[in-house]
């Protein structure tokens, strides 16, 4: 087995250039091979099929939009509160978008895996084990809410991230107030009488 | 210019199914007449470039999944109430899933459409317009919230969506429960204290 990381970063950045240009479909161990200048049969080597490829590449969009270690011990000075979960969000939206071409990547892996199951799978496990992560840390850090509000916020996140990089609704309001008002209305909103 | 309306849901819907099995990249107008069983060229009478074509299959999208009158009727006759906004946006979770195919197939649209300028424009104004009239029939029905719940909630069920039809973080919560809370505390949360 190929085991040189540096080697299966640049083989997955130069997978990601051809997912941004082209999509899922123009995605192939020959495109990678030529895209990333190393001879033809290295990724094969490295992402054995095409979904292992492509689980990689997934892989590698979490590590290069991975938090600013810098950041996060800023924020984990502060005291547990809304106002700290809401900057939490507005650095993984500040991440995302600074992004776009990742981002988008990740949104094109999930539709693509609703194709290929083999995908499916792996690709599964890597989101699984992203929300089982921020549940955990969230538990830890003490910041109000829990599992079910992460995962609330998650769908509404994704959702304005698919606005904001892909095709918008233009419904003109501003992103940064927009993340505000979800912490706040989906998390207080569990004291809310029924 | 090609007029006849049955033969333009022939194709959009031939191209509907190309895009959901081999996504964007594979959609040609060769494609969809071939796919259509029609002579070569239609699809080029009735959508003169790749982008009206995406942009044809936006709209039969929203054409397919538009709301069951009888359904309509039966939610127009109820008072205006949080349990009734709660109900329409069940019947469109409803609607949308049911037709899993169309629904990722807009998804992939938007994606396509963040690389081409011309199919963003028009898959853009097919966007808009859907957003204004869902505000303009909220008002008129007299439901809660305004035009900034309608767009939190378009954010928060579009990433459900996502969720449900494609890759899943598998947070294990019903997706029916998620709705009701989704409504109940982005437009019930606007009366919370700042």
């Amino acid at each position: 087995m190929a085991r040189n990381p540096e080697r299966r970063n640049l083989l997955a950045d130069a997978g990601l250039r051809i997912l941004a240009a082209a999509g899922a479909r123009g995605l192939t161990h020959r495109a990678v091979d030529a895209e990333a200048g190393v001879p033809t049969g290295t990724a094969s080597n490295y992402f054995p099929s095409r979904s292992a490829l492509l689980a990689g590449l997934a892989e590698r969009i979490f590590d290069r939009i991975a938090p600013d270690p810098a950041v996060v011990a800023d924020l984990g000075r502060r005291e547990p509160s809304l106002a700290l979960f809401t900057d939490y969000l507005r650095d993984i939206v500040a991440r995302t978008t600074r992004e776009p071409d990742l981002t988008r990547a990740l949104f094109e892996l999930r539709l693509e895996a609703a194709r290929h199951p083999e995908l499916r799978a792996a690709l599964g496990d890597v989101l699984r084990r992203g929300y089982a992560d921020d549940v955990a840390f969230h538990v830890a850090a003490g910041l109000p809410g829990g599992a079910y509000e992460i995962a609330l916020l998650h769908y509404a996140v994704d959702g304005l991230l698919l606005d904001l990089l892909t095709t918008s609704i233009d419904a003109g309001f501003d992103p940064d107030q927009v993340v505000s008002t979800l912490v706040s209305r989906l998390v207080r909103g569990a004291d809310l009488a029924p």
